[in-house]
């Protein structure tokens, strides 16, 4: 029976400014995912590499937006499902949205595209909910659909995509350690200042011009978020000598990644980069805590068939 | 002596989603004005015409924008203007802007260009604030810049001009009633729900996209403001009911023009526009209100030289 194996990639969400519906698609890091047809109705999933997950298809993401895809398709056939997890879970790279965004398009090619990339996230989000208790499509668009993407509307889903400019960079740092869901959720306000929600739209305003035009300069002026940052970076160590060290090196602009712990910059060319992550090491080299960083372009396409 | 004419368009702010940030400008309504270089130092407002407002220099916002242009460029001159006014001021559509930006740019004309339009910008926000008490630009940047404009910065003056879609038709309908600053200042939530602010700058976000793309139908599903209109609108009679029936007759959308009483929509095409003109028309013909409409294209220049 017929296979294909996928990347899915890594993503970043809440970009700066576009908390809740900016996010995009990271090149160098991400799982790995095998899907196959098998004569025997249902899905299974053979093997998950990597971290500890669920393996029962509705305690895990990629079983649960696998069976949204199947119980809307009805395909006459099974599929195994091998999963090989280079994203860590919790990190705020988008590692269950890589899950649930990589088996619905696998899925798809497989089965001769029955769906567009609008239905596909709409699946997707289903297994995303497993691991967030809602559905959202933060890390899923720019997964699905690469680049930087603007979600819309969630309901119903309206997934926009953003020229991304060729020589943007992105280096993350990933801190070892964990945030709970319940903490980064408990820290945002439930109402913000009139004054600051005007500040925010026009910096998202701002970037999304910035993206259509290539304009680096502009780029860096609207990667501020005046609303959620103050909050949540509170729960990352030493976040701000992180940001201010990768600034001074020349980010085009820092912020948090998804709930993090991960932090993420932009940055215009591999060269300035690259000294920018060295800025960020050095600052985490000393804190005794265990980090790791990469280095990535924009992933403009999103996920992809290694082989069918 | 020198002289220049010029026409100075009326302008729409607080684009809906884009409160405080977006603008357009128009084409079929705005004032005329003269600038004349005298020899005898000094501004002088020789002629106001059409609606009575203050002639001393220090209560007009024309001659309190003059008079910062005049204060960093001191030449060595006078000047006389002539207002020619057929914006109503107090009618929502940028009447003080017209005046303020329509004299730095005709001084800006005479005197050999020595400013750019970001300058001439925060020039004629000196003017503004005589009228609205503030600095702000979001009529201001539309009449200098013409076609769409976002505000992102009023400190330092920062506009970014927006590309405009060619078959954008604005509808104006202008209520014959005075809602005063106070309250319509008075309206305006301090705090808004972080949920209301995310949907808003998604939909900020959508439209900056939309106008790139010339995407009509996203231009529509942007032009939401869930943060200003529902607390605005109670001041303007009929609101309801003149949106209800312009979104019917095929209107993209339809929100207050800067603090109102004039309600403005944009609309795909000419035709489209007469139907909506007529719709809203019709809904005010029964209310026994004066008022006016117009159509108007997007003006895509801004402030115009009629001749010099």
């Amino acid at each position: 029976m017929k296979e294909i194996r996928i990347f899915a990639p890594a993503t970043v969400a809440n970009v700066a400014c576009g908390f809740d519906v900016l996010g995009f698609c990271l090149d160098s890091v991400g799982d790995e995912m095998v899907v196959r047809q098998v004569a025997k109705k249902g899905i299974v999933i053979t093997k998950s590499i990597g971290y500890d997950l669920p393996t029962e298809i509705e305690n895990n993401v990629a079983g649960v937006a696998a069976q949204a895809f199947i119980n809307d398709f009805d395909p006459d056939l099974g599929i195994e499902i091998e999963i090989y997890k280079n994203i860590k879970p919790g990190s705020g790279v988008g590692s269950s949205a890589a899950s649930a965004a990589g088996v619905v398009v696998a899925l798809n090619e497989l089965l001769g595209k029955p769906y567009n990339k609008e239905q596909l996230t709409a699946f997707a989000m289903k297994g995303e909910a497993v691991a967030s208790n809602c559905e959202h499509a933060d890390n899923i668009a720019p997964a699905i659909y690469g680049g930087f993407t603007l979600v819309k509307s969630c309901k119903p889903v309206k997934i926009l995509e953003i020229p991304t400019p060729s020589n943007l960079f992105a280096v993350i740092i990933h801190p070892q350690i964990e945030i709970k869901t319940a903490d980064s959720r408990a820290v945002l306000p439930q109402e913000i200042p009139l004054s600051q929600a005007i500040e925010q739209w026009a910096n998202v305003g701002s970037l999304i011009h910035a993206l259509h035009t290539s304009d680096y300069g502009l780029i860096k002026e609207s990667l501020h978020d005046v609303v959620i940052e103050t909050h949540r970076s509170k729960l990352i160590p030493h976040y701000d000598a992180v940001k201010k060290a990768a600034l001074k090196a020349g980010a085009l602009g820092c912020s948090i990644s998804g709930s993090g712990p991960s932090i993420f910059t932009l940055n215009k060319g591999k060269a300035t980069a690259l000294h920018v992550e060295h800025a960020m090491r050095n600052v985490y080299k000393k804190t005794g805590i265990e980090f790791e960083t990469y280095i990535s372009p924009i992933n403009q396409n999103g996920i992809k068939v290694l082989n069918m």
